[in-house]
């Protein structure tokens, strides 16, 4: 095997009470990469579409999670990578993590897959680490694992699989206005009430819950995040009004994804999904603001073959 | 059915990771009581055996459940009620709890089951606010409920019942000084770091989700408590010393149960926990403190008829 062509899919992390250790991933919203192995003993990003990024490995986060994984197999292999964005920068739905897990996924099949999920999970926190600077696990892990992946410990890393309910459906809006995943961290206080703490453990505890059980109005009920949301919705365009309008057109939850400011509903089915769609399409419209707008089932399978 | 004779078994609350709202109910510890219906039309304390407490209804903890339960249900039904305490009041392990759960439970069955569990745990929670200020409800609610109980939401109340992995045991140690869950609550800083936030709702994410594959490993790993458990242990003789002693005897985890002073470990299979409890006796027998020792599986059940 000389060359893949891969789907690296688009993830929401910071998954409303799960901020920080949870995060699902998409169907039918990602990248398209060629990785193909070169007989120049030498990584490089040869081709970037749909972006305008950086073609230095070690100012690219696939360069630099690539390199991350090159370095550990101790290999002088040579691959060029080709990135087709479709996800945007900025957008809060893991563009830097699609890229980044998408390479070393590609990169570890044509090696021979001589490293597990586990380790490629933390090959791609690298460029995580280059885009946010914070090496964070909530995008890529789902990225490469599909589902919904709960971070548990980073030192050691362990990240577990959870039960994805049949029926559940993602409307993502993205309001094409940019905000850093680095600045999106400084506005968050550091330390939080423990009553609020408290509340959003028993939520995430009950969403958890809920995804074993596919109960889904238990999952709404706890798709409650009193800590981070209240201050980082400010930064979003009519954030109240969109939660409402969801709410009351069925939508189990509602929130911010991953840093923003793409914003997520969670549905219950193709039909409530496609018709918030099309409310929110309405609402968005009348605004004035450029915006992009996805239905996606939940992807189980993670990065895959093309 | 005029008289009813019931166990009422103690519980472990503030399960590590799940403080304030995971508790579980043990089996082989808790009270005996026996409630009768009078013809006084009014609601009696008649008898405690065991321990030294309050006879009139508004001081005694199963009175002011009962009361409670009572004045919502609108009835001029008296009853006695006789308690016989086996679980130490300050003991960490329920015993007010197991008094106003057994005592509405017992009263709930006499008047016909006009209340449903839900209900029954708010009526109960009415003797926590008596015994220590704070109406919570993760010992009432494994009480009445059996099992793992984890505390959603007080407002409005929420209460979910998660899977027992069949093998698990717990080895209980109550050291016998008191601490009042008063005083043990005012010790506990009311806010904390995000980070340490973000690791203990990690671990309670992935504690549920063992619970409902059965893994005892990551069980054990995700018994991790970074908040409450650095305060509240520097209150309890030898803790850190019987927490490496269990984990050395092949114990999942260890912690505070409730405010202590009570420690619990959590096993897998009774030869472990049969063990542990014996290492602990001869540990804790050098230590010139006088203690009472249980091993127990999860009850599944709650407040049952004998």
């Amino acid at each position: 095997m000389e060359e893949l062509r891969i789907f690296a899919p688009a993830t929401v992390a910071n998954l409303s009470c799960g901020f920080d250790v949870l995060g699902c991933c998409l169907e039918s919203v990602g990248d398209e990469m060629t990785v193909r192995k070169n007989d120049l003993g030498k990584l490089q990003i040869t081709k970037i579409t749909g972006q305008d990024l950086p073609l230095e490995v070690g100012q690219n986060v696939a360069g630099v999670a690539v390199q991350a994984l090159l370095d550990e197999f101790g290999s002088d292999e040579g691959f060029d990578i080709e990135i087709h964005k479709k996800i945007k920068p900025g957008s809060g739905i893991g563009s830097s993590a699609a890229s980044s897990a998408g390479a070393v996924y590609a990169v570890n099949k044509l090696l021979g897959e001589p490293f597990d999920k586990t380790q490629l999970i933390s090959f791609a926190m690298q460029g995580e680490l280059l885009a946010s600077g914070n090496a964070h696990a909530d995008n890529v892990a789902p990225a490469l694992m599909g589902g919904f992946s709960l971070v548990r410990s980073y030192c050691p890393l362990e990240v577990l699989a959870l039960p994805v309910p049949e029926e559940l459906r993602m409307v993502i809006l993205h309001p094409l206005i940019e905000i850093k995943t680095r600045d999106s961290r400084s506005i968050i206080r550091q330390t939080v009430s423990l009553k609020s703490a408290i509340n959003q453990w028993g939520n995430l505890a009950s969403f958890i819950s809920a995804l074993y059980t596919s109960d889904y109005d238990l999952l709404g009920r706890s798709l409650v995040d009193e800590i981070v949301e209240p201050v980082r919705s400010i930064l979003i365009p009519y954030f109240r009004e969109l939660k409402t309008l969801s709410l009351e057109c069925g939508a189990l939850g509602f929130g911010i994804s991953g840093s923003g400011p793409a914003v997520f509903a969670i549905c219950k089915g193709d039909e409530v999904a496609i018709n918030l769609k099309e409310e929110i399409n309405t609402f968005y419209h009348q605004k004035g603001i450029d915006f992009e707008l996805h239905v996606s089932k939940i992807n189980k399978e993670g990065v895959k073959v093309l």
